[in-house]
């Protein structure tokens, strides 16, 4: 059975931001079942978990004697173990490995950047100073995938491990960010409106409503 | 065979940073032949190349078939031809692609906005208050790549497309960032030193060295 670790607590801003949510996710496409396997933010410097996770990060993905860390490798992971994630086609399978990078290193930089300065430095000088540039920076990545998705439902035809992380990814600036770009917000509505999605959102918020702050 | 595009002109400060450098390493550690389309800088929002490449960046990858974007999806493709980037075990596989999405997502937005920082905006208000933090930032993941390295030559026991992944993006802040992390200097320069590095490196230098700025 595949077991995912994850934190069994976090700040109320991260519920439904933790990356454990884009592969409960995947899982659930995907129709494998899982084991959780919950940890504290102490363990994070505890050297026989950045073994693991060299970052002290979550999710760590263990499937036989497989232990897999960052989000993007674990997802693609799991497509590769079903076509509900990815076509069986080499070309196609391709495709889907451009978008899970897309979305990680060409749109996530930009609207991470962003996100920080509107939800942790927003009121500081260098934030406000910074700001346009960011928001310029972040748009012309956002503008681009628009104009990718313009008269296509998803990034390649059909809903693949490409549109999860995009989207998961499109859900961390400000809602207002996204708001600006209508095919955007629409197709981020239309990926979170999958029955997988719902499930891995409830069962990812299910752990944080289960555990009291530590003291 | 396969085609490589990329610019045939950039500004100095690119020169062994665009991201065709990364492709034509792969490609030479893969002993794969390739032909080079260059595209000027104006080409990046031509429809058609958007077509090709949705951001308007380089490289685009053409194999056969395929066509494909994101220098990470690229030398993902790249490696999965060839056990000189890649080993054959399907364990060995994923750990190389954990390292690919680490360097790209867990280091290099990391890296890249201290550089940001240093290289475009050294002087102004705003990025000396910020500063400080984006170094804490970067250094927190350089340290723990660093730490990984302890005792390892490579990041997986031998050299993988995941090591040319990080030294790429070891290559985008700074030097004296790196210096401070002697593990990681000693590393990156260990890749640098090997002859598909330096190939790739003259390879790429040598399009612009005969490309007059355009007027």
């Amino acid at each position: 059975m595949i077991t995912v670790t994850t934190y069994r607590w976090v700040p109320p801003f991260a519920h439904g931001h933790v990356r454990d949510l884009r592969v409960r996710w995947a899982l659930e496409e995907a129709g494998l079942p899982y084991h959780t396997r919950l940890i504290g933010l102490e363990d994070q410097s505890d050297p026989a978990y950045r073994a693991q996770q060299p970052f002290g990060q979550v999710p760590v993905l263990q499937d036989g004697e497989l232990i897999l860390f960052e989000s993007g490798a674990i997802v693609q992971h799991i497509a590769e173990r079903s076509e509900a994630l990815m076509p069986a086609d080499r070309i196609a399978r391709a495709r889907v490995t451009a978008w899970l990078y897309a979305a990680l290193n060409s749109v996530e930089p930009a609207t991470q950047a962003l996100a920080e300065i509107d939800f942790f430095h927003a009121g500081e000088d260098w934030a406000k100073a910074r700001r346009p540039a960011a928001l310029e920076f972040a748009n012309k990545r956002l503008a681009a995938v628009a104009a990718w998705l313009d008269g296509r439902d998803w990034l390649e035809g059909r809903f693949t491990a490409g549109d999860l992380m995009m989207c998961a990814v499109l859900r961390t600036p400000d809602e207002a960010v996204i708001a600006e770009f209508p095919a955007l917000a629409a197709y981020k509505a239309r990926c979170e409106a999958r029955p997988a999605f719902q499930k891995a959102l409830a069962d990812h918020l299910a752990v944080f409503a289960a555990t009291p702050e530590p003291a």
